[in-house]
């Protein structure tokens, strides 16, 4: 895998205190010439279902061998395991707590390597604090694996098949031909108040489709401005799942939507079913 | 122009999501060495006249050659043209929608080139998204433009008077000396709550006079600390228009100011009209 | 001193408009190669002692000769003093509104220099706005520092007992053994919601404590997981203050903190007194 020196960085620690800021600062004390590039840190406390959907959207942007360290760690302190997986792609520094599950669902062939971070020669001081390892063991393991270290020095190999895992909310398919139909939920609400929904876009088979979310229907469109403004479409998102969304309009206010909330899609023209 | 690896980046897009971090990966896979600064991703969703208003305002302060891309597009993947200009002082990249219209009003003999982003080449990929031209247009099309590429490889040139149109809004001087008035409107409000209206500071003369808004007349001050905290003052504000603040306080919840608010400076000592 | 071209900002100017942006333009003017690292820009406005809190506990964790711009200054354009300050550590540069003493509290034999930014030749232009010293005179002054300007170019030489004070709020320590209590306050209530009191670890002596605050008795542990999800309880911070926190929950809300609630601390068994 071709050396990067870009770390990204996605946490829940917001942005209203330095602890993204400190972060930042041990990189440089360790790894001058690294590039840090924010994802997000306004992940709701404790998410981790949130932490994996956006770091498996975002990893596939990045430079080959670019390091993500992802720190949405309700368990910091405890027993869980810190981790670090080379994938073909990249780098991930993690806990394990399912975290890094969504990237593995979406690349599972890619995985090399993969280390408990046990060894403190490579943390910021051989006693972490109890409730800060982002800025004492994540951020510092991967400010020396862009200067250099190797993934296999940091610790103690691991067995993908014992990590934590945090399954995709699933989809399924039913019947065939005009009286398909596809099943999921939303996964995400975005900035602009777009459902994402754990549907594939693939799964559309380029046919035309209807959804039925919160007791309404809503009708496929290419791009938001296919609908008049304030008008609601579903449309495939540009992180490749089906989503809804209401052009210049706000989609989860306006129809109701919440993380969890039940979608069908039906093919046009067939019958709606109870 | 100098070659500049400075791109900048202004959108709608929020930062709790990761859609500026995916902008800066794929920056990042095209030209590693370009230096990405965020404006803000916090303009309210679909707002051009507020992306103009800050574009206009952030574009000085930049080295020359700078690559601004500002993304507020309620157009994406419908018909209107996404574009590239290069001024003396810098490249802007954005839909065109108006979003640019700010800086060409502020520096009109500047530019020298202006091409329609119509090549492929130099997107993500050939058939790039519906939703999310960012990624997939604006964002390589600037890191390719850090990289070396020429504008004009970029697409087809482009008529300047062809742009959309999204004029600033106006201010009017009416009478003369002591009778005179500037009539204007609240073209912004900032995180402090200080109102920026439309009126330019070179049109006070250097002379003294007071505001008229919401029903108050306020007097002219200097800097905040010239009236006492929770008073309120018509000041010259840092990006050289006429601004209204409070000393450590919030204009707009005070006075209740929101954009549009009528305006009228008269000289001090002038005869209030009706 | 070793040069660093690390530039850090705090400010209270927000992301939402381009004031952040605009400083960062200033210094790839003035210096291309600085690396800017925002530690926050949410900071109450005009609220010095957060900054002084903020900038203290982020302080250490940067590279020797990083240059820290911190921006919080109600006093702008009137007759408070710019300075900046070389410590063994790091530089400061500053309003004289208190901002850095905590900086100095923490590390008060490593002032080496300082002085009153008085010299022109290093700001945007002779004459500033009266607003925007952070664009006008700290984000230039900086530049030049990480260009390789020596601080003592940069004005005349201040003394260091001339700073404007803002102690840090106080702790007591009343009694002995099992009487002994710890008598503190809040001094910050971060984004989880843990308060941050004004009592430092060391303080605790390795010993178990309880902590009372609004009517509750606290119980201490080592990290958030070792009480029950909503529980709280009192624990070392990561900064190296003793906090209260509710594992998995926002202890601030639950409790009804605020910056001052006073704190007391007692050891585990002792009888409570009031």
């Amino acid at each position: 895998m071709p050396r990067s020196n870009f770390i990204t960085l996605l946490t829940d620690f917001g942005t209203q205190d330095v602890y993204v800021g400190v972060m930042k600062g041990v990189i440089a004390q360790i790894c001058p010439t690294a590039q840090v590039i924010d994802l997000t840190h306004a992940l709701p406390p404790q998410d981790v279902a949130a932490a994996r959907f956006h770091l498996m959207n975002a990893y596939p942007y990045f430079p080959e061998g670019t390091i993500h360290v992802a720190v949405v760690d309700p368990g910091v302190g405890s027993t869980r395991r810190a981790i670090a997986l080379q994938l073909s792609g990249g780098v991930l520094v993690a806990p394990d707590n399912g975290l890094v599950s969504g990237v593995l669902a979406q690349y599972p062939d890619t995985i090399q390597v993969g280390v408990e971070l046990t060894n403190p020669d490579y943390w910021r001081s051989p006693t972490p604090s109890a409730t800060f390892h982002g800025r004492d063991i994540f951020a510092p393991v991967a400010a020396h694996l862009a200067a250099g270290v190797s993934l296999e020095a940091l610790g103690t190999p691991l067995s993908i098949s014992s990590l934590v895992p945090l399954p995709l909310p699933p989809y399924e398919t039913q019947g065939l031909g005009s009286d398909q139909t596809l099943k999921g939920c939303i996964q995400a609400i975005d900035h602009f108040g777009n459902g994402v929904t754990t549907i594939p876009a693939q799964t559309l088979q380029g046919q035309s489709w209807v959804m039925e979310i919160e007791g309404q229907r809503i009708p496929m469109g290419h791009t938001y401005g296919d609908r008049p403004p304030g008008d609601p479409l579903m449309l495939v998102g540009s992180h490749g799942w089906v989503e809804v969304a209401v052009n210049q309009g706000h989609a989860a206010s306006q129809l109701g939507l919440r993380v969890g909330s039940p979608v069908t899609l039906r093919p046009t023209g067939s019958s709606q079913r109870r």
